[in-house]
């Protein structure tokens, strides 16, 4: 996927919009010139809906409005100039969902918005224990009026369907009529509409019995037959003030909202929590919704603001104590580690087998919220062992489930077995430009190394032997479709595909993809071996399929220069006009921001590991010393311009002992959106790549590895850390890792005894012991 | 460019919809189902403006309305999911024109429309003489009312402006109510709207004294700052009949008629002339137009439409004196042979030398009515032969003049020099694909090479020292910037492009591309040794880039197998799944239409000619053998699926002495629309092929080749052919040569006498004499 990094080292422009804090993102400026940014960054969410970190209140100034729920998608049409036949019709997007946070509040006529009131003691903060934004200012009125604001919201990990904003107005100075509209409207716009359509039909919205409201909205009808969305929004207000205070239901064409009102004196507040419920015919039939709604706001009424966080809370503190990562001596290290854990779980955690892991979660709508395989290739290695089995079980379902949507995509391609899509929310590919489409099928085997990973780390093999093994055999069968023998060379090859790199499109023989495909192969026929009689009736892999599978495995073409100790990216790599990543004008980089596509696709530059990708999925298969030359060779081409390239880098260069370069690319990839290192967070969190930090920290510096059930690791710790710690689930137990330049601790919090290598020597792990190495 | 052509020779599917005539497209009935086939093959237009065969009377059933201005066109915005840096941001469409073709008419208040009513004796022709466009039927109507009409039209070649529209209708029994409406509406559309967007905004329209009527209308602005056309019609209607007509004008939202009403009794009859001037902002200030308008249509009332049509005549009769091809014994191809140079003088005579030969001329929207490399490389070799030099020079002009925007798109690519577009108004290049847009750039010595033709065809050195220098250069200059020195190989390539044959993308050292950019470079050296010293200052060529360019043209890498002998398309071609294109199950041809993108790029299979237009081009460097050796290994791999490729094949045939095969590409290219071929000349006609049927029988079947000034022919006659005759202008002189099976001959009709070699022998010609051979 595109998705930029910049690795100018000498001038990295780099952007830091909040204070250092072990716990806290917080800011005592509102950043006028960079709200899209601060949005960004205190985005929330649950895994069910989310939102990034807009006002309350309205706004005059730059933003970028965005309320997602996951799994609600429209598909947007898009056409080229001469289609291609198989062309996937549309894009597929996540729309901004009708918006529920939005509370328009005016003092004595006076439109609170802070582009334009004078305001004061701005704070904005961002708990990472638990996801909840707080933000506080006093605003300035006419006639000396003076008022504190206080918000908090946090879309609640107990009940999904459940937001909860809360805002309190204490008047310090003056006499002030104060006006709050918390209201529900369909009246949103994505801004990657193509034609600045809105998606949503307003079906009913209605002020009910009991200052209850709702609003229902369809996604309107699209030509291309998927599915659309119905969803309610019903939403309650609680308000609390020692003054009387008047209530009317509001209507208006594309919304409803409740106008309160109340006049206060000095030292005099209100409050007010805005409950809403969203339900989606997802999981709630139309004519079931406002039924469903109301319950949940019969019950949520019920607590207050402060006991649904504590409840919320309690879930949040479960996960940390899973998976919190120490880093000592670098603050800055240990906010970024502890902001992308938070970030990664507020956008999944497993809940929902139908959704998947959005590259920019509920923060963006870049890339649509759709699914990648950067879920498989970077989210998958970190889930497995900050999670329990299931999150990551359900990962694996969902690509289980979108089976007859791989198969259609083959079929779209004239292929036979199973392709998974590039992009997509339900197994259909989705995106809409053949290089990708059509060639970058390299995907299909991350789908697969997912499985292996997940059977090989957690041992639990009912994946593997059920579901797994007819994904499998799809992609397997996809492969031996796919690739070609030729009668030149005498060897299989696969032509025109594009690779992790792409910043090269339709090569041949591109090394990693013909690595991994053979690599799925054997997998397979491996797996096969070990499946229930009935299992294999059904799958009916014939003995000829089995032996050319075995053929294709024996007789890949695989290009390398042995004379230069490398795998070659793809035929012809050698041909380039070869030289090094340094030599580019800093001014022209990121390249992607300056050269013609053309010209980038021609230079020699690398995007994103490739060869170094693979040898990174398939790292017991390679020498140290092909590691080195390899690394050696790609990474001075490599421009690092997605941002899950570092992260790879920042694990290989460790394992080969360049320690100064894994802390360099780990600090490309930990603060990433912290730090804006993109320049690009204002559209959005690179949620996806927010695994890297913590790869590059356990698989990188701790060196972790796992093979037929053995984890093993090779310490080092950053020079300018004093020492770093982090917890692993593994087969049912629950390790803690400390790595201090001295000497490093292992301990077992749960489970059984467990031996472990470390540094070559195997450790044995027992309960309540702390082994030291 | 894409442009289907299927060479199922078992099995094609061929339409004919009308009746085999030397000089007239007829037929007696009208195609309800093939309307849109009928209506492209009875296109007519002037090289101003034209029309698709559509109705003036109103019509009910399917139909591709279809009237357009030549350089009238829209930036129309496409978006594809990830936009590419450099990327033009439009694709540029030739849009349908304000309607002036209409007359809806009613009797006794019924609509006539010859999708609902009872109709005999239809009749439709088009003249091949001159264009012009018969229609006649006798309507059933109530009340045993029968009426002939009887429809003509041209667009006129004496004033470019005028559409000349012609209506008679004689009341066969009964009484009758007709009432006549001659309109002129901007409520046209085009079906290729990305967003069913009307492109016109109205102006004014208003019905003046004196029975005239205008409308003036102006594209809707645009965010690429292209320019806007404003655009007035002027309509007057000259009305006859023996009784009392009532007429009122009748103005609408977005149209203005004229109601003509009468009564007519049996053997009575109204005859309408609908006169109707165009006039555009290319040519006139939006403030002048009504003015110019009126003044043609004062003028134009002068005349009867028979007048007109004489006046017209003549300057056609002129045209044919020149260009007819005569073929005896078969009267399909003779016919296939006319309508192409019918078509080709409707679209294109060099009247303007902003204007160019769009792919489908005036007769439907694909390809958006923009100039294409076809013209350099199909259109001038064959105007060269059947128009003065000076029509050809005005092509040749078209490019100097769209020199600034060569630079510029070379400029969007990074790159020095000039780069034609692929898809252009304006020489912005205006496609959309990243494959067509940046990649196929063999174009750019195309128009280089054109430059070459016309100057050695004609002895005309003045625009090659001239304007066609400061061409040369620039492409030059690009060339050298776009080949890469590869240190590996020790040889200059040019990695990433599209060869002509569009079913491959992004490949390294396309031999086509290669081989012309060499010859490139070679032929502007040469030029510019001749060069006046002062055009050789004002080029600032330097001594260094001299010697660059000499060394990229001792030093180019030109894949090739020397054990097959042949010249290889790209790199890695040969390791392809090489089998021959009679491989393929019938039931997926065209495989355009069947595959998927990826399997067509990854095929071995050809659309067109690629390295065989290397060869055909650069004709004189190749020995026969090697054109032999190329064209048995890659014609069997070619689909022909474009329709620019028979005609190169039947050429190459007929020089390697194939003479079935070239007889068989002939017939393919030469009816290509009015069998309907390609089953999709719904569309539109192949206007930029319709050059390939002239080019098989001239350059293959007469094998005429100049060079150094020098005309040489080789001559066969198909067996089926008694003999074929056809004409040339050469330098001053018009030759006549007519071949038959026993004895060929060659006549000067003018000019001075002339030295050719026809089968190797020199042959002497002089006026009043006929040459036998």
């Amino acid at each position: 996927m595109i998705n930029l990094f910049s690795n100018k080292r000498s001038s990295i422009m780099t952007k830091r919009l909040f204070q250092i804090d072990p716990w806290v993102i917080k800011t005592n400026e509102l950043a006028i010139a960079d709200k899209r940014l601060q949005e960004s960054m205190t985005s929330i969410g649950n895994g069910y809906m989310g939102m990034r970190g807009n006002f309350e209140e309205h706004y005059s100034g730059d933003t970028l409005k965005g309320l997602y729920l996951a799994g609600v998608w429209f598909p947007d049409k898009t056409r080229v100039g001469w289609w291609k036949n198989g062309y996937p019709k549309y894009f597929g997007k996540a729309i901004n969902s009708p918006d529920f946070l939005s509370i328009p509040i005016s003092v004595n006529g006076e439109d609170v918005d802070l582009a334009r009131i004078g305001y004061s003691d701005f704070q904005l903060s961002l708990d990472m224990h638990n996801g909840v934004l707080r933000r506080s200012f006093v605003g300035e009125f006419a006639q000396d009026v003076q008022i504190k604001f206080e918000f908090a919201r946090f879309m609640s990990n107990v009940t999904q369907q459940l937001g909860l904003i809360s805002v309190k107005a204490t008047v310090l100075s003056g006499q002030a009529k104060l006006v709050f509209q918390p209201s529900i409207s369909s009246d949103v716009h994505n801004e990657d509409a193509n034609y600045e359509e809105n998606f949503w039909e307003l079906k009913a919205h209605s002020a009910q019995s009991d200052n209850r409201y709702s609003l229902t909205v369809e996604t309107k009808s699209n030509p291309f037959g998927t599915p659309r969305f119905t969803v309610t929004e019903e939403m309650q207000n609680i308000v609390a003030s020692s003054v009387e205070i008047q209530r009317e239901a509001v209507l208006t064409d594309q919304a409803v909202a409740e106008k309160i009102t109340v006049d206060l004196a000095a030292n005099q507040s209100i409050s007010l929590d805005k409950q809403v419920a969203v339900v989606t015919s997802r999981d709630v039939a139309e004519a079931q919704q406002i039924a469903d709604a109301t319950q949940i706001l019969d019950e949520s009424k019920k607590l207050s603001f402060e006991d649904h966080l504590q409840a919320h809370n309690q879930i949040w503190q479960q996960r940390w104590a899973q998976s919190d990562v120490q880093i000592d001596g670098d603050p800055a290290a240990q906010q970024g580690i502890r902001f992308n854990i938070l970030q990664l779980f507020m956008t999944y955690y497993g809940e929902d087998s139908r959704l998947n892991v959005g590259p920019k979660g509920f923060t963006g709508e870049k890339y649509g919220g759709a699914t990648y395989w950067d879920t498989e290739a970077y989210i998958v290695p970190m889930y497995l062992a900050v999670t329990k089995p299931e999150v990551n079980r359900q990962l694996l379902e969902y690509r289980y489930r979108q089976l007859p949507g791989a198969f259609h995509n083959a079929r779209q391609q004239g292929l036979k077995g199973a392709l998974y899509p590039m992009v997509t929310f339900d197994g259909i590919e989705c995106h809409n430009e053949w290089e990708i489409t059509f060639e970058e099928i390299h995907r299909n085997s991350a789908i697969a190394h997912a499985i292996y990973d997940y059977t090989d780390y957690t041992g639990d093999m009912s994946y593997v032997l059920n579901h797994g093994i007819e994904v499998l055999v799809g992609i397997a069968r996809f492969w031996a479709d796919r690739v070609h023998f030729s009668q030149h060379a005498q060897k299989y090859m696969i032509h025109g595909v594009t690779g992790p790199n792409e910043y090269e499109n339709n090569v041949n023989n591109n090394w990693y993809t013909n690595q991994m495909a053979v690599w799925v192969l054997k997998y397979t026929l491996e797996i096969l071996q070990q499946v229930s009689t009935e299992k294999a009736q059904d799958l009916a892999v014939t003995d000829d399929e089995k032996a050319h599978w075995q053929d294709i495995i024996e007789r890949m073409y695989f290009p390398e220069d042995k004379k230069l100790g490398i795998f070659l990216q793809q035929d012809d790599f050698l041909d380039k006009d070869l030289r090094p990543a340094s030599s580019i004008d800093p001014k022209e980089r990121p390249i992607n921001q300056h050269w013609s596509w053309d010209k980038i696709l021609r230079s020699p530059f690398i995007k994103q590991a490739d060869v170094l990708q693979g040898i990174y999925f398939l790292n017991d298969q390679f020498t140290l010393e092909q590691k080195k030359r390899n690394f050696d060779f790609y990474e001075p081409l490599t421009v690092h311009e997605s941002s899950l390239s570092a992260c790879i880098h920042s694990i290989l260069a460790a394992e080969i002992g360049e320690e100064e370069k894994a802390v360099d690319f780990y600090e490309r990839t930990a603060r990433l959106d912290l730090d804006n290192y993109n320049n690009d967070s204002d559209d959005g969190l690179h949620i996806t790549s927010m695994s890297g930090g913590w790869l590059a920290i356990v698989q990188g510096f701790a060196g972790m590895r796992h093979q037929n059930g053995q984890l093993a690791f090779k310490l080092f710790c950053p020079k300018k850390w004093q020492g770093y710690a982090f917890k692993i689930n593994f087969r049912g137990r629950l390790l803690s890792v400390k790595v201090r330049h001295d000497q490093s601790e292992f301990s077992l919090l749960a489970g059984d005894d467990l031996t472990v290598k470390v540094n070559g020597e195997a450790v044995e792990l027992q309960a309540g012991k702390v082994a030291t190495v």
